[in-house]
C-alpha cells in the first residue's frame, strides 16, 4: 500500500523549527508518510495568498491526499480549526479564509474539529498546527473517518475571502493585479475566457496606470526580448509580463493595481 | 517495513549543489529512504542556532529516526566526527557542540566515527558531510549497529555548547533573547515556569531596553492588534511578539538583549 | 518494490504553486513517488546555474533515479523537449544546454518528446513542465521505455552550453570563477589536476584581480579565520575561500572575474 500523501501550506519560513516539528508529529502519527512541501514561505500570516496558492496546487493532487494548510493568525483566539472534504480529497486548516474556493463548492462537506482525544496533550495556545492540526491531519491520512474529528457545521458558516472579482464599466472589464510571480510576472484576476468574450473576437487592450499593451498574447516567444505583453496564464487568467525579463521590477507595477481592458476602435 | 526516515539539518543554503549531493549519497546507500528537509538554511557556520533547530524538531521524530546535522565550520580539521543514540533515535554530525542538549542526558551514547570502511572514498578535505556523515547515516538508517561506526567515547569529552541561563540578581530574573522568527516573534531563554515560580502568583513584568511589557500573556488574541505582549512560546519559553506584528521590526530587539523580569509591586 | 525517485532542479522559486502544481501530477501519474528537491532557486531562466547544479548532483543518485530540470525560458517556442538516458538514469527537460555535460557523453541516448498522449491536454503555452515534462517524467519513472517518448534524435543536434575552458596563455593558466556557493566560496573552472600538471610539482600563485594567494591549501583549518586561501572543492576544482569568511563578500570577486595561475620563482 502507499504511503498516505500529506501536502503542507505555511507560513513558518525556512529558518525555525516549526517545519520540523510538522513533519515530526505527521510522522510519528503515521509511522510513515509522503510529505509534500508546497511551500513554507507564504508572506507571515497573508491568508489570502496561502488561499491562492493551495488554491492553484490542491487540485493536481490525486484523490486520496490530504492538504495541511497553517496560516493562522488567530491562533489561540476563538476561530475554529476546520477539517474539510472536496472532490475526495481532505483539507485541515483555521477557519480564516484559507479554503474559499472549496468551501464555494456544493459537494464540499466541512467539520469543526472538536475532539479533543486526537489533539496533543496540553495543547499550546500558541501552535495548533503542532498540537491540534497535524496530528489529526496524520489520523486522517491513516484512513480515519472524517466524522470522527468533531461535528458537521454548514459551508456558510466558515469565514471566506470575498472574491476579488472583474467588473465591466463604462465599457471596459476592470480587474487588478493579484500577486507577483518569481519571475515577476503579474498574475491578475481577469479570466482569458471573460476578456474573449468581451472582445468579442475583436482586439483588446490591456491598461495598468500609463501603460498600454495592444494585444493578448499566446506565448512569451511571441515577441521580441524586454517586450511588455499579455497573455494566459496556467491557470487560465490574464498575466502581465515581460519577454525574458522582470514585469514587476521593470514597469513597477504591484499587488492591487487595476488592469483595464478596453475594445479597440476598428 | 516503512523506509527509513533521515532528516537534514544544513547551513548548505538552497542554490548549490550540496543538498541535492547529500539526497543521492543517501538514496544511494538505501535504496530508498524518507528523507525529510528540517532546515538548510542555517546561517552558514552557525552552530548555535543549528543545536537549537534540530533540539527543538527532534523530539517530535518517530524514535528510529537519523537525524543528520552539517554545519561544519571545522571540516578537515581534526575535530571529530559524532554518532549518538539518545532517547532510541540516532543522530551524525561534527563534534563542535550541533548536539549539545543530548550530549546532556544520562543515557545517550556516543562514538566517535573512525570507520573507513564506511567512507566513500577518497574523502574530500571539504565535504565530509557527503564522503563520511551521509553515507554512514544511511547505513544506521538501515539498521547497522551504531557500535560499528568506531569506538565508544565518553560524552563529557565532546564538545558542549555553554548553555546561556537565566539568573537571579538584585530581586530580577534576567534573561536574554536566543532568537528571533519567521514572524519577528523574540524567543528568550526564560522557561515559563521559572519566571511564574519568581512571580509567585503575583504579577510579573518584563523590561527589554526602555520598553515595558506589564503582564504574561497566554495567547497572541488577549490584546489588542499592534501591542507587544510576552507569553509562553510552544517550547515553553517566554517569547517577546506584537500581536499580528514583527516584533523584531518594530522594537528592534534583537538577539542577545536582557529581558529583565520583576515582580510587580502591589 | 522501491517508490520511483524523481528529483526536481527548477527556477520557480519557494513562493508559488508551481512546485505543489509539479509535485501533484507526479504523485498523480504515479500513486506514489520518492520526490526529491534538489533546488527551486535557481535564478530564473539561469540555464548555466541549472546546468551546473544539476551535473554536481545527478551522479550521486541511484542509477534508476530519473530527473526533472525545468529552467525553460524558451517555453512556447520551438524549442524542443528532451528524454535523455545516461548512466543508467533519466532525465527530461527542454533543449536548451541544461543537459551539456550529459550529451557530451558517447553513450548518452536522446529522445525528441513528442508523444502528445502523454501529454496533459490542453497544453498551456506557459507551463510545459506540469502539462508535457511531468506527466512524461511520471511515466517513465513508472517503468515506461524511453523510446515511447518519441523519436531518437543525434546529440550532436541538441543545444549545449559553451565550456568555459580554462587556457595557457604567456607561460600563465588562465582560468575564471564560475559561482560563489552559499559561504561565499567562489568556484573556479580550473581542475585540481590540471594546475598540479601546471605546476610540476612546483609552487603555484593564483591572482585575481590585485588579490594574489601564494599556494594551493588542502583544507580550510590550514590557515589563520579571515585569511584567502586556494583550495580544491569537493567537485575536484579549484576555489577561492575565506577560512570562516565569506570570500565573495570580503574580496568582491564575483562570476566571470579571472583566475590567474603562475608557476611561482624559485
Amino acid at each position: 500500500m502507499n504511503d498516505p500523501i500529506i501536502t503542507l501550506t505555511t507560513d513558518f519560513g525556512a529558518a525555525d523549527e516549526y517545519v520540523g516539528v510538522l513533519k515530526g508529529v505527521l510522522l510519528t502519527g503515521l509511522g510513515n508518510a509522503n510529505i509534500i512541501d508546497i511551500t513554507h514561505t507564504i508572506p507571515p500570516q497573508d491568508v489570502f495568498h496561502a488561499c491562492r496558492i493551495l488554491a492553484g496546487s490542491a487540485p493536481y493532487f490525486p484523490p486520496a491526499s490530504v492538504h495541511l494548510a497553517i496560516v493562522d493568525p488567530g491562533v489561540g483566539s476563538r476561530r475554529r480549526i476546520l477539517a474539510l472534504r472536496s472532490a475526495g480529497q481532505t483539507f485541515v486548516g483555521p477557519d480564516n479564509g484559507i479554503f474559499t474556493p472549496f468551501l464555494n463548492l456544493d459537494s464540499t462537506i466541512v467539520y469543526h474539529v472538536t475532539n479533543e482525544r486526537l489533539f496533543r496533550s496540553p495543547v499550546s495556545p500558541t501552535f495548533h498546527g503542532r498540537d491540534i492540526m497535524a496530528p489529526v491531519a496524520a489520523r486522517l491520512a491513516g484512513g480515519m473517518d472524517i466524522a470522527e474529528t468533531g461535528r458537521p457545521v454548514p459551508r456558510e458558516s466558515c469565514v471566506r475571502l470575498s472574491e476579488n472579482e472583474p467588473y465591466q464599466s463604462g465599457g471596459r472589464l476592470v480587474g487588478s493585479v493579484l500577486a507577483k510571480d518569481n519571475f515577476g510576472n503579474l498574475r491578475t484576476n481577469l479570466p482569458e475566457q471573460r476578456v474573449k468574450d468581451f472582445g468579442g473576437g475583436g482586439t483588446v487592450t490591456f491598461q495598468i496606470g500609463t501603460l498600454v499593451i495592444d494585444n493578448l498574447n499566446s506565448v512569451y516567444a511571441d515577441r521580441q526580448r524586454g517586450e511588455l505583453i499579455a497573455l494566459t496564464d496556467s491557470q487560465g487568467f490574464i498575466e502581465i509580463a515581460v519577454v525574458g525579463g522582470d514585469a514587476a521590477l521593470v514597469t513597477g507595477i504591484g499587488i492591487g493595481d487595476e488592469v483595464i481592458v478596453s475594445r479597440q476602435c476598428r
